[in-house]
């Protein structure tokens, strides 16, 4: 920084707002500091700033599921744009749906002393990170509240969601709807308790034959279930699909059988429009659900003692054309 | 770490080897150092490891375009594996096309002392990194070469893979083949390269007015360009376009006009499979563009000085119904 501010002919305080991106410095003179900076090759050392004293670190991790999944990648943009804003570096730790995995990589992570977490959390236990082992990093959940510690979380209204798509089936004449849920997801559980407040809500009974706890969340697991559904004697005439890998998996069965169910899906997914019968979902703005996580992880690693926050998005319909199949006249 | 020591009652050694997972270490006696780390919060400061004389850092860097393209997504979940597997945490840089913002990201993820560099560049020169702002941080260009930089780059056979697509187009008896290309990729460059091959190696002369060059990249303009495409008065009867999301643009435009024209998109896309009619792609194997891409930057990180390599990853044709509707009989 000394050679730069002689090579620039200024101050190292001038030098120093150049940098900083502060005001204050007229464009001649940054240009000429820029130059210099450019010829010398100097760089703001982003480690030796994590370490002065008093300045903490501008890096925050986040930690979820397969990118692949579009679900995660809108998270990730989204929140990557929000930090890079404030200046921050996001390190991401992505885990693919495995407690013991997930909580090595929020060790390891916290260890490089980054500034916050976003974590969209598995089903484990997360009471290690109100202890000394979470170095008293601010932490936020995504999509689902922690076990065992007290944070800020930011979710879809996920119950609601599972309401106003059985409601939506079940106005259509639908009786026999089945639902189908990825393995002990705690956004899972709380659709499928939407699903039975629309029954109770109509004054109907819930067919516990109809309600399918799969395997596990993929697109093949659900295939194979829609396909030994629709082979049952007296199989649904509408299924409600609790996630958008299900989703794919149930139009598969559908499509192969030439079945004519309804289907509506949680979470919105490219090209859902453009299928043979386009898609009708639930969505809500995924998107908004990492930004959100980002600001108030920015106002926490800034200090800010306010009380847990839980922020709730809500969920709306969106008729395509699956989700509104009548029921076969009897 | 020597109150870790002392809580579990062992030396300073084998609460390094416990911790840096290194072996020689009886388990019941690494249980009681893990206890111990468990109650005192001990973390292994990976900045202060960053700094250590002779110890470099633990962190790759990868700069690349919006995680919401699955080709960006995947890109990235296998180069975070290969890292992870490698004891390397990831930081994520996500530029929108833009020169001036991936260069602004490059800067600052050097400057926090990176171990290397993976960048999915853009049209910007790279003559910057090979001075003294590179700082000699080690850079595997992913999916397209750099300007003005020798370094190692993985990418997929591009010309190969617009001649593939083309022949396979001319070989169904079509003469009026337009090609859709996004601004001035490099990428795209080489698919128009190997389209024309293609033409030549035919014996055909290409109708320039159907090698159609857009304003961008995104789906709206490759619907709108097809749509007026389809209204000419000789209009095409196959397209060929040259990304994932021009291909689904050109299907929402055909599917509006109700168009049987052929259609052959570049790198496959989830449901493409699934849609009224099954689309025809060249791909390629992304995620081992990433492995690979991670692969090779360990290597240069761990002090690798061999001469930059070029890696080419192969295109194949897979036929899935749109690529082979034929001409209109005349």
């Amino acid at each position: 920084m000394v050679d730069v501010a002689k090579r620039a002919g200024v101050g190292l305080g001038t030098v120093s707002r150049v940098v900083n991106g502060g005001s204050g410095v007229r464009e001649q003179t940054a240009s000429r500091v820029r130059a210099a900076i450019e010829e010398l090759g100097f760089q703001r050392n982003e480690v030796a700033r994590a370490l002065r004293p008093g300045k903490t670190s501008t890096s925050l991790a986040l930690v979820l599921g397969d990118l692949t999944n579009p679900f995660y990648a809108t998270i990730a943009k989204a929140a990557l744009e929000v930090a890079g804003q404030a200046g921050y570096a996001v390190v991401l730790g992505s885990v693919d749906e495995d407690p013991e995995g997930e909580r090595r990589a929020i060790q390891e992570l916290i260890g490089r002393r980054v500034a916050g977490l976003m974590i969209v959390p598995d089903q484990g236990d997360h009471t290690f990170l109100a202890g000394p082992a979470g170095a008293g990093v601010p932490v936020v959940f995504v999509d689902r509240p922690a076990h065992g510690i007290e944070a800020d979380v930011v979710m879809v209204d996920n119950e609601g969601g599972g309401r106003i798509a059985t409601e939506h089936l079940l106005n259509q004449g639908h009786r026999r709807v089945a639902i189908l849920l990825a393995p002990s997801y705690y956004t899972v559980g709380r659709r499928l308790r939407g699903y039975r407040r629309a029954y109770r809500l109509a004054d109907l009974p819930v067919d516990e034959s109809l309600v399918i706890s799969l395997p596990e969340g993929s697109r093949d697991a659900a295939e194979k279930a829609t396909r030994e559904l629709m082979h049952r004697p007296d199989p649904p005439t509408a299924i409600f699909a609790s996630t958008n890998f299900l989703t794919e998996g149930v139009l598969r069965a559908l499509g192969e059988t030439n079945s004519q169910a309804a289907v509506v899906g949680f979470d919105d997914f490219r090209l859902a429009d453009m299928l043979p019968t386009p898609v009708t979902v639930v969505a809500s703005d995924i998107g908004e659900l990492g930004r959100t996580a980002a600001r108030l992880l920015l106002e926490r690693a800034d200090g800010s003692a306010k009380p847990p926050q839980r922020i709730v998005l809500p969920c709306t319909l969106i008729p395509r054309g699956s989700g509104e199949r009548p029921p076969p006249t009897a």
